[in-house]
This record gives structure tokens, sequence and C-alpha cells, in this order.
């Protein structure tokens, strides 16, 4: 007998008190491993998750958990070749196993390096901007996300056992979540190697990820408010999931990433002469025979105009004439088994209902024969095309999750919308043309009924990573009948973890809650210059106000000759006074802000590195000669870097008239070392 | 017998086949109205708004969209009288119709005003910066939000007749989505006189607005992937909703605002000399009588340090006993009836259910006597103040909706967030304190559990809007027991109304999608300089690209001397060449900004009307003496006013230098005519 996979769980590994059900080797139909969660605690799971993980990870900054997200995915590339190894026996080549496996890692690196870029050195993430409630600015909101004390439950589908659990993790554990993750049995052995190399790592505090083998059993009747489930997989089990007390009337957040039937449709403008052309060939048999086409984002149909119809199917045909299908390990095969016998079966089936009203015009679904491998041991199937008929239903509604595609007509970019929306929401349309006005026609036709949409075309095609790849940055999850779930998207897919909450407070009250300095709130005139701190003891608040200066009408003219900005403006009276806004000669505005700097610098090197950048910068009041303006300058925000000996101080500057009137305010950006 | 309601369906007002329910005055127990929706044709409803409604709204722009909702609430408050009369019947006082019909209007609008500040007067919104997803910039991704092609339901509580639906109406309809409206029964005869005003005032496009009086009959079976429920009521009738076909399997998306024991917990800095003493009684005080305490956002539970519990009872009971029950329309009269008898029954059992384990420290929930009105044919009731018992439990899960409270106790912060998170979930929570570090630990701790908090002290007082008060341009919903839904928040509210999907496209693609010029497009050199363009012939894509200028050392030393800016990277070529970023002398950020306008500006007075501002600025490349820059400036996006003769341009600005490598990028705003 084979090995049971065991559970991590509570904080060691835990081994059923069960034989445990079989799983089979997708090629040879050998056993792999078995599987079993009999007798499992999964209350001490969860209790473990809320009690000893999630507390360890939330005293990390955001920044912290996204450098330990790095370490572990610089390590886990490290021991890549026995994942490789074992991941042949779920039937993936070797180029299905980049996907899933480098896939992987590389979200970790995406999720790691965004977090760090995106979001606070801190524990809050403040969402929008400042609103001023009331006339006189002593009560504001700000929108705030913050973690919540919980975890977040992954169940995962059987075709992506590594890319499945790491790009759920990733945004959670960044979230401030710990994780309990449930893959799809029929590949669970791939993702318990994963789990126990990051758990031997040490890398992760204890309680961030714990692995549950086997059968969810009781799982969900222990979440609540606080705590998530994050589904992939059938339309038909999430409807399940939907309907369970704990999502009903518990308060536990389901996201669903379910069924699509994913189309991808080629412009009117495209003929078999274009660099379009072959893309969208290459697109449709790459799609169907990838991973053998067992991916939510596959294409499913192939939406064509009528009078390309004909020659398109043949096009297709041709290419997937060419496509080798064996053993996984065989370097000459181009497309693996399906996951095993069983869900053959399926694909099968579902082909006999398109049959309904399709026609198969290449595979022949049922075959054992003729593949690199044993076809009735390894669960092996053909690519399958079908061709519509006139007013065909099946292929908007069933989906056949292996290598089969449909290709269907259209008449009008209209119509080509309409067969789109028929799919009642997808994770991924793409649409191949190089006319503009038919990419802005189709797409933002297509945009509502979709998560995420391809233009490809000969501009963006050497760098496209194709249809069927989700990225870390860009939302993957679709509406409708894709689960109306959204994941990943970078920073996005992080916030979709943690709670928003406005928060209406005095400005001293939202800095105190933030961290952030707020306008309006509590300035530290210091005894030094703010310049002359290091991060080691610069403080939110610390403010230089500076003395004014008055701008003469013959700064405003050397201004204008030294820079060459010689706008009417700033330089004939008689114009200016023309000006609506204005009403007469006017400073330049990067005059004022040059000024300001000039009153608001300390000079001497100290740890004030460079300023590298200014953000919204607005222009209030216009400034006319014989003004004065003075300048406060408030530390607002401190990002120590975590892999670096400086961090950005973003300061508050604030430019007023002789009147107290705002001239200008903006954002400074500096570099500061984090030692003197 | 009196008026029946009648619905306002597919473009005519429709009574129903029925006699209808009699729908009682509130103070009087007299018949207001009947209300039926018998043989009403919902599916014609549904269709109506998608064929019609719908497509006339996305015809116009946000802009557009927005512009009508400001003359809409214009035009009814010049109506309000009316709607204040009828309000009476609802047993609303006249500050309470305050809070329901201008609060209603007010929503509008400030949602008219965000929605042209803050969206682009167009169709599409672009969210988050471009995401480079190649190494050349030829294959980029953006993400934008679109208009659903649906239809946004709304089933609305009793209690905010007018407020209820104006709410939701208004960031739907910017966000492009006809409204069906369905109001709670009890008080629909009030919601029925505005839509009947909205109606006759022809403001709203045909099909926009949509009113269902009476039972909603099977109108969910008609709904699909892209319309949206947003329902408000009880968590019983929301696990009704959730159970449905149409949200468990057909892609109709649910959002929910229910039961709420809302918190207020005072900080235990603050005792009975303090100013936040006194807002914490008024604060409890006002939120227990407000609409008879039948708010969502009432305080439920009032939670306060075990040392000031029995003062603070005692101060709120005092608070209490000045407060005069009765007729809404005698002016004397602080708190109103209850919606109905029934209500008024379903409060009676809560406080019952409450005394399980609290006691009734003030009032008589079954008194009918003492009122300024009928006890017996009028719902009033007296404001119930109960004190809980060690271990409570009744306090945090049954929601007395009326004018009832419960004071309960903690010893540490920690015990008063373990306090507030029993509520599983709330609208919004309040913290009194004076004392930032109590703030930050109280907020933190609830954050996670609310969608909105108040931190109240002296300092944002005399501003603040209340505990209670949702405002337009804060989110408003809570997690788990409060129905986990997200409504208002300014644009968030729009937002979540319309679909964001990831486009990925080669960067002329995106700006055709887009609308807005993205990075790495085609850029068009004008044969005029394209500050002599209007926003009548000005065009996104539109270019000047300067000729080099080089910037010299004298330059360098110039500008110091100018401005005063002696930072020593600029002046002390030894402290320079020690700085780890520039290693020498380099010229000042601002003085490359204040050049690039030198060497893009076109001085002649023309339809740039101003800079009013600059965003994005980063310094990438440090500029060396004898170094050239050169500057390209390009449209990216035109946003006309639509109240005025002139509109925003944003100009993409590239600054190089002799290698062609990036020194700076940032985004130009400038005013410009909108006819020469």
């Amino acid at each position: 007998m084979t090995r049971l996979l065991e559970s991590y769980a509570a904080g060691r590994w835990y081994a059923a008190s069960a034989e445990g059900d079989p799983l089979l080797d997708a090629a040879t139909g050998e056993e792999v491993a078995r599987i079993s969660s009999a007798g499992l605690d999964i209350a001490a799971m969860t209790d473990h998750a809320r009690r000893v993980g999630g507390p360890a990870i939330r005293e990390m900054t955001f920044h912290e958990r996204a450098l330990l997200l790095k370490e572990l995915a610089t390590h886990l590339t490290g021991l890549k070749d026995e994942l490789y190894e074992l991941s042949l026996a779920t039937g993936a080549t070797r180029r299905d196993s980049m996907i899933d496996i480098d896939g992987g890692f590389g979200t970790m690196f995406s999720y790691s390096s965004k977090g760090r870029r995106e979001l606070p050195n801190s524990h809050v993430v403040c969402d929008g901007d400042l609103e001023q409630l009331g006339r006189t600015g002593v009560f504001l909101g700000q929108h705030v996300y913050t973690s919540r004390p919980g975890v977040a439950v992954q169940i995962n589908a059987f075709n992506f056992p590594v890319w499945g659990m790491l790009e759920k993790l990733a945004p959670a554990f960044i979230a401030g979540l710990p994780s309990i993750v449930k893959p799809a049995s029929q590949t669970a052995y791939l993702t318990e190697l994963v789990v126990r190399r990051i758990v031997e790592s040490g890398i992760l505090p204890e309680g961030s990820l714990q692995l549950l083998a086997g059968s969810a059993g009781d799982l969900l009747d222990h979440l609540g408010v606080q705590d998530s489930v994050a589904f992939t997989g059938s339309a038909h089990t999430a409807g399940i999931l939907r309907q369970h007390p704990s999502v009903l009337h518990g308060g536990v957040s389901l996201q669903v990433e379910a069924d699509s039937l994913n189309c991808s449709v080629l412009g009117p403008d495209v003929t078999s002469g274009d660099p379009e052309w072959d893309l969208f060939v290459k697109g449709v048999v790459t799609e169907m025979t990838a991973k053998a086409g067992q991916k939510c984002t596959a294409i499913r149909r192939v939406i064509v105009p009528a009078a390309a119809a004909e020659e398109m199917t043949e096009a297709i045909t041709a290419r997937l004439s060419t496509i080798t299908v064996g053993d996984p390990g065989d370097e000459s095969v181009r497309m693996g088994p399906l996951a095993s016998l069983g869900q053959r079966e399926e694909v099968r089936k579902a082909v006999e209902a398109l049959r309904s009203s399709a026609d198969v015009v290449h595979g022949d679904p049922t075959s054992t024969t003729g593949f690199a491998g044993d076809g009735e041991r390894g669960a092996f199937m053909e690519p399958v095309l079908l061709r519509a008929r006139a007013g065909a239903v099946e292929p908007h509604d069933v989906e056949p999750f292996g290598p089969v595609s449909t290709v269907m007509s259209y008449d009008s970019l209209d119509e080509a919308v309409r067969l789109a929306a028929r799919g009642k929401g997808s994770l991924v349309g793409s649409v191949v043309t190089h006319d503009p006005e038919v990419a802005r026609t189709l797409v933002l036709g297509l945009a509502p009924w979709h998560g995420r949409i391809l233009v490809l075309d000969r501009d963006d095609a050497p760098e496209s990573t194709g249809h069927g790849s989700p990225l870390p940055m860009l939302v993957h999850g679709g509406p409708g009948r894709a689960g109306g779930g959204e994941e990943l998207g970078g920073v996005r897919g992080v916030l979709h973890h943690m709670q928003r909450s406005a928060i209406q407070a005095s400005p001293d009250m939202l800095t105190a809650i933030t961290g952030r300095w707020t306008r309006g709130s509590e300035r530290t005139i210091t005894p030094e210059h703010p310049f002359r701190h290091s991060l080691a003891t610069l403080r939110v608040g610390d403010t230089i106000a500076s003395e004014p200066r008055v701008i003469s009408r013959e700064d405003i003219d050397h201004f204008s000759d030294f820079t060459g900005d010689t706008f009417y403006a700033h330089t004939d009276p008689e114009a200016a006074a023309q000006n609506p806004l204005f009403g007469g000669i006017v400073a330049h505005g990067y005059l004022i802000v040059s000024m300001a700097a000039g009153l608001f610098v300390d000079p001497a090197p100290g740890p004030v590195l460079a300023n590298f950048g200014v953000d919204h910068l607005r222009f209030l009041t216009p400034v006319k000669a014989g003004d004065a303006i003075a300048v406060t300058l408030t530390v607002k925000q401190v990002t120590p870097r975590s892999s670096a000996d400086y961090g950005e101080v973003r300061w508050d500057a604030l430019v007023t008239n002789q009147d107290g009137e705002p001239v200008a305010t903006y954002d400074v950006l500096t570099l500061v070392a984090k030692e003197a």
C-alpha cells in the first residue's frame, strides 16, 4: 500500500485513522498515495489559526509579511526538481508543471514586491482621500482597511495543486490572515509535498498555514463573521457552499471561482494573411491542450465572423493534428492525460451533450488508442473541436473540462457580444483584432461579463502571456456563472481579505489611529530642523515652519527669462488682466514650489538623501507681485524599507500667503537614512 | 376607503386589481392608504428597465447623469412641504423627517458633486495604475469599471421611505443602472409620493426608476447575472433572499444591510466632569429616541467602564426622563410613535427577551398612557433603558427595533473590544474618548467588526453628525450580522454597481478602449502647438516634443542662489560626491520641471487658461551639469466640465536626457476653454 497523505493541523502532522482512498497516477493508473481526514480535529485547526497563526502574522507589518513570502518563494525555487518529478503523476507535462509550480512561486514573488511597494510598512491601510465632513475641518472621515482576526479557508481545485494554493495564500498572508488549505484529493499529494517543505523551512510563523488532506468534514461549521472561504471548483459545489448555514446566516464571506465558458473572439478585420489570424489559431490550440484543457480559463467558445468560420475551423483542425498526446514524461508529448479516468468520463459526457447542437469536426472523444501511453489505464484523450449549428444552446451552457472547444460564428459585432454574453459571466475573454474601433466595441461590450479580457494583436503578441494565464497583478474571477469572486489583482487581492471601515474623528485622533499625519492635527516644531533627523528619531508631525518671503515682480520676470516660461499670465500685464482666473500678472506655479523649497531645505549633508518626487500638487490661490509666501513642512508618513538602510518620508507641504490663504498644497517625497 | 397606492411600471401608473391592505397612521391608527401589487406585470418592469431605462442612462456620461441628480434634488427640495406633511403619518417628528427627506436630497446633491469631481466625464472608469506586463512595455494591463446592462432592484425598509430610496438610487443611477424600487408597505405612501413627483418632473429618462408598491411577487425570478438586489431589512428576510435560486445559481448579486447591534463605548479616561461625558449621554439618548429608535444605526449596546457604569446609567436615565413622547405633529414632542402597533409589539417582545439577562432601569415598555397622544390607537412607547447582568447573552443577540438600549460594563480595553465583537458585525460603533491611545486601541480593535466608527470628543463634537447618521461620502454597511453589504461611500458606492475587468492590451488598444492616452501609444505631433487648441479641437494623443536644452553648472548655481535651495547636492561638489544616489552635483528637481515648462509652454493668450496642478511627479535619473533635457507633453485625458465653459486637460509630461533616459515623469493639469 502507498503512503497515506498527512494533514498539517495545529502544529503537527496528522495521519488519518483510516486506510484512505487511493489516488492514481493520471498516465499509468498506478497508485501514488492514499488520502483520508478521518479522525482529524478540525475545530482544533480553526482554533490554532485564530490563536496562534493570526496573531503571529499580524504582529508583523505588511512589508515584513511580504519579505517572508519572498524568502519562502526563493527557498521553494531551490526545491523545484522534486516538485516537477511528482507533478508528472498528475498528468502534467513539463510545460504544464511550469504554469503550476513556477507560476505559483512567481505569484509569491509578485505579491512580495507589490506588498512592499504599494502598502505602508505598518498595519493599517488608508483608503482614498480624507473627507472633510464639516465646515472648519475639525470633523473628518477617513476609510481604513484593517486585518480580520479570522481564518482564510481555501478549497482548491485539482488542476493546479501548487499555484492554486499559493495564489490564495499570498494575498491572505499579507492581509494578516492564517490559511487552512484543503486541496482537491486527486492531486493533493503534490500540495502536501509543498506544504511539507514550507513547514520544514520554518519561514512562516507557526499557524500561518495548515493543510487539510481529505474530506473537509464539518470545517464550515467552525467558521464565523471574521472568516472567509475561497472556493475554486464546480458551480454545483459552489451552490452547496452558498447554502451552508455559516454562509447564509453566520456571516462567513464566500468567494467563488467556478465554471466558465470563456470565449475568444476573432475580429472581422482579420483575414488569413494577417499575423492576428495565426495568433488566434495558436491561442485556441494552446488553450485546448495546455493542462489537457483542464483550466478554468481555457477557451471553450471560439467566436469567429461567419465569413471566416470555415477557414478558421480548418486552420485550428490542422494545428490540432500536430499535437502528440501521451505520457507527460515523454519529451515529444505536447499534451498529457486528463487528471483521472473519472475526469475523462466527465468530459466525454460533456461532449455528448454538446453534440445536441454542435458537430465534432476534429478528434474522437472515445478513442483509447494512438497515444504515447496506455489509453486504457491512462486518462488520455484526443483534443476535440466542435462546430456549433445555428441556434446552438449547449455550447453556452456545458463546460467540458478538458481539451474541447466549439466554434461558432457571428454576423455583426453586436451579435458577437450577444454570443459572448450567453456564457452568463466568464473569467476571461479574448479579442483578436488589429482594429482599435473593433477592439473598443468588443471590449466594452464584453467587459460587464468578464473579469479579464485579453486584446491580442501583432503589437502585444511578443510579450503576451496568453488568454489562459491569470497574472498576480490582475484580477482573476468573473461575474455570474464564473462565481462572482475576485482573486489576485495585486493589492486588490489583499484588501478583499480585510475590512474596510469609515472612521469619523478629529484630525488628532485620525493621526493616532492611522499612524499617518492628518492635515489639521498637531504639528511639532522640533528644536532641530527635521532634515537633521534620521528615521530613528523622526516623528510623524515633526514640522518646519518657514519665514515669509516676498515674491517681487522682478522675481517673476527673472524666472520667466531664466526658465523660458514666458506664458502671458506671467509676462503680459494687459493679457493677464483678461485671464478669467488671474486678472493680472501672477507668479509661476513652479516659481512658488521652487521658492518654497528654498524656504524649507536645510542644506548641509545629513540623513535626507534626496527628493524623489512630488504628489498631488494643487495651486489654490494665485500669487501676485508683492505677496509674501511661507511654507510649512510636516512629516506625514514614514515608510522604512525593510531591505535597505533608508526609507521614504512623505512630507505635507502647505504654502500660504500673507493673509494665511493656502497658495499651494502638495506632498514632498524624500529618501531618508534609517540611522544618522 | 382610502386611495390605493399605485406602482409605476413600464412607463405607466398601475392600480392593482385588488382592494389592497390598509396602511395605518402610526400616531392615530387611521387608515392612510391601501396597498397591493395584485396583477402587476413584473416581467414587463425588468424588461422595461433593461430595454428602455438602462440604455437611456448609459448614453449619458457620468457627469451628465450626476447633473440630472442635482437638478432632481433641487426640484424635490421645492416640494418639501407636502412630503413633511405626509411624513407625519409614519410617526416621524419634524426632526425625524429632516433625516429622511432632507437627508435623501442631501445624498443626491453629494453624489452629484462627487460624480462630477471624482469620475471622468465619459463612460469607463480606470481603476489603479497601468501594469507593465512585459519587459518593453508593448503589453500592458489596466483595470476598468464598465456599466452593467442590468437592473438594480432595491428592497427598502419602512423606517426611511425617502432616504432609503434615494441613497440607493443615486449611486445606481450614476453607475448607469435603472432602478426598480420596492418600499416596505408600512410607509410606502410616502415613497410613492416622491416617485410620483420624480416622474412628473420628467428629469430622469423614462425607465430609470420604477416603483413596485406591494408584494415583490416573483421579481427575483426575473433577475440574472447583470442584475443586483440591494436589500435593507431583517436578517431573517435576508436569509430567505440568499437562498433564492437566482442568487444561489443565477449570478444575481445581493447586497444586504440587516440587523445590527451597534455599540457606543465610553473611554476609561472620561469622567463626569468631562465634555465627553455629556457627549456620550446625549449621543445615547439621541440614538434611542430619534425615529423612536427605529434606525439600523441606533445604539443598542452602551459599553462603559465598570467604575462609571452606575453613574452613567443614572445620567442617561435622567436625560431620558426629559423626553416627551407623543403625536409627532405636536411641537413639544421629542419622540413620535413607532411605525405601527405591530412594530410596538415586536419591540415589547424583544425587551422581554432582553430581560433574561438584563434589568429595566428606565421606562415601562407596556405602558399605554402618559403620552401626548392616544396610547391605544397610536404606537407610542416609552424609551426603555436596561442594565445587563454579568455574563449577559441576549443584549448581544436581540435587536429591539425601537427606543431601547442596554448598558453593560467592562474592566479593560480588551474586554470592551470583546464585548463589541459579540455583536457579530455591526453597521456602526462609536468611541467617546479624548485620549488618542484609547482611541487607537479601541478603533483598531473594533474596526474589523464595523463598517463605520465615530470617534467623538470635544474637538470634533461641534461638527459631528453623530453616531447614527450614515453620510453619502462614507461607506454604510457592516460585516457579519449587519449583512456584509456596503452602500454609499462616495464613488465606492457607484463602483459596487459596475463590473471591474482587467484589460490586457497594447498601449494603442488601451488608449482606444479607455479614451485616455496610455504611455507608449501613438503621439500626434500637431502642426499647431496643442496650447492653441480648445477642447473642441484638442485630441487625446496630441503632442508637443520640445528641443533639448543644456543644463549648465551655472544654471544650477544660479537656481540655488535665486530660490535659496542650497541643498548640498546642488552646491557642494565634495559632499555631493558622497551622496549614495547622486555621486556629484545634480540639478534641483524643481529646476528640471521649471525648465521643462519653459520648453513646452506656448506663451500667447489662448484657450489654455491655467496650470492648476501637477500629479505623480517622480525624478528618475539625476541631471548633471552638461546634460541636455527635452520634454514631451501629450494630451492624456480631457474632462469637459458639464457646467462651465472650460474643462480639465491632463497632460503626460516626460522629460528625457541626451541619452533618451527618463529624467522625470508627471501629469500636468490645465484648465482649457471649450471653444477657442
